[in-house]
């Protein structure tokens, strides 16, 4: 099926509330074939994720960015990498990254372990040279060779181990039982009446054409944005500027093409859309409706549906810090 | 008893090593009067510690620089702060930070409040403008208001609750149970023979005149560095051009005092010194012999005392992430 026919698809799913939403978030994510999720490779690649020694400066890690003591997130339009350097995207949120079906914004990544291999070596994010670089580096750690070791069988630390390490961490990063969770298991008290409103229009109007499923980020892959635009609001909003998969594939027909963004805890994650343009939900809502489905929504839909939003907000599991092995004789001194 | 005296009073001290060096580290630390330590407070504290949104870009924690997932600091000459702006000091470990007469490497502030103050509005630290723009922000955070009642009483954010629950958490950092400790409390065998004898070698030829006590800084509290000096070393080093304490009092007597730093998990903080010039810990043992105590050491030697330093590094107790209550609404969009 062509990008454009499963969005065409998608859209014919659209119906009724109960029919189109009615799955919960998983509490476990499904793994590759070859890289099952152990609870040895969960440890190290928190530890990898969360140090900030993979950077070029030791000053920036994966959660610097995908910050998981927050939304999976930075609340910032653009994320800032190593000497202060700003990004082009917003950076999007890790929970339930595992349910995205591509990554990236422009879902350039088939796979979380593809994903975790790029901003590590990206030179205005991570800026490391290169990951023989980083695998260099990693081996200078005692404690890292252990953790490989665990994790894999074998010490030798590789940019394939490391990333698959990552990403089998950012599998267990889901949050289940949010109030819609609750719902559609059957506590119909989970939302309140606004929200079970909120949800119907959403429905009816077509958000969920691309937003539905356990994620909401699917049935389809990619979607076309902004479709319904001017002159005006490009002036005020740059969406345009950044034409999503077509700078990687260089194509025409994928100009402007999106992976469709998970909706789960939209509600943390502000600023929106690809450039963080946008700072609050409500604006937000109503820019999708007026731009993706040419709906003019009044204050009251909108508000309705960012009551139903919020409830997309899951339960954050606990975890424990990990405790990055030390770094001996090795500096960061230039 | 002046700077001074204390100082000498503490090399007088000086002796064998079951005399001088006796103390297991305490497994609680003392907490002024008015902020008693509580669990209410110990958790809001933690979630401040770790919350980037206390710097202007939205991107620096204290523990970016006082990495408490590493051994309290960023393994940095000069630590990263907003607009990567380097600071000319190398950031103190926050691990037994508790047991420092004072803070800061001048030990400018008295207490762990006092210095928690201060790195929050250090324009190339963490750059907020100011305490009320900090207290303007958290304020907006409805986490924040919840977490701030719980701890103090009164849903009232304040630099004063603020700091009072940064400190409250920094009092628990502490890591007992290192293989000295264990020695000093009856466990012969918890030493190597080697580190027996880089302890003795530390007694004898004078380290313990400044570092000695449970936390290997006192019993003084400031000392001249550098001492036995030349234009050679400085020329290496620059350790002269940074006066120390004097660079907040302007008193010719404070020239080059700074507070004596813990030697605790030294193995775990290189680079060395207020400069982080030195990137081993065999080095930096090396030249403090000769520049505070006159002594040109062997190699083995050295290699002794490294060891015994090694053995200082003791056990980081598990902590859980602290869950950051969302921004709502509010973003570091420019």
């Amino acid at each position: 099926m062509s990008k454009i026919h499963s969005v065409i698809a998608a859209i014919a799913l659209a119906g009724t509330s109960s029919a189109v939403l009615s799955q919960a978030l998983p509490t476990t994510a499904p793994a590759p074939a070859d890289n099952p999720t152990t609870p040895q490779k969960v440890a190290l690649g928190k530890m990898l994720f969360h140090d900030p020694r993979l950077s070029s400066s030791g000053t920036v890690s994966c959660a610097s960015c995908h910050n998981t003591m927050l939304g999976g997130e930075d609340n910032r339009a653009g994320s800032v990498g190593v000497e202060a350097q700003v990004g082009g995207r917003s950076a999007p949120t890790v929970w339930n990254a595992a349910f995205n079906k591509v990554q990236f914004w422009d879902g350039r990544a088939a796979s979380l372990e593809e994903q975790a291999a790029g901003p590590v070596t990206n030179p205005i994010e991570m800026g490391m040279k290169s990951w023989n670089d980083v695998v260099s580096r990693l081996e200078t750690i005692e404690g890292y060779q252990i953790a490989f070791k665990k994790a894999f069988g074998t010490e030798t630390i590789s940019k394939d181990n490391a990333t698959k390490a990552i990403a089998a961490y950012e599998r267990t990063l889901i949050t289940p039982n949010s109030p819609y969770d609750k719902y559609v298991k059957g506590d119909k008290k989970a939302l309140t009446e606004q929200q079970v409103r909120g949800m119907n229009l959403a429905v009816e109007i077509g958000c969920t054409g691309c937003h539905s499923g356990p994620a909401f980020n699917g049935p389809g892959t990619f979607q076309k944005f902004p479709i319904n635009y001017n002159g005006y609001l490009e002036a005020q909003y740059d969406f345009k500027k950044d034409t999503g998969l077509a700078e990687v594939t260089g194509k025409k027909e994928d100009e402007h093409l999106w992976k469709v963004p998970t909706l789960r805890n939209i509600a943390l994650t502000a600023p929106y859309f690809h450039n963080g343009k946008i700072k609050t939900l409500d604006k937000a809502v109503k820019l999708m409706a007026k731009m993706q489905l040419d709906k003019n929504l009044s204050k009251e839909e909108i508000s309705d549906i960012v009551a139903f939003l919020d409830a997309l907000t899951g339960e954050f599991p606990k975890q424990e810090m990990p405790t990055l092995p030390p770094t001996t004789g090795t500096t960061f001194n230039k």
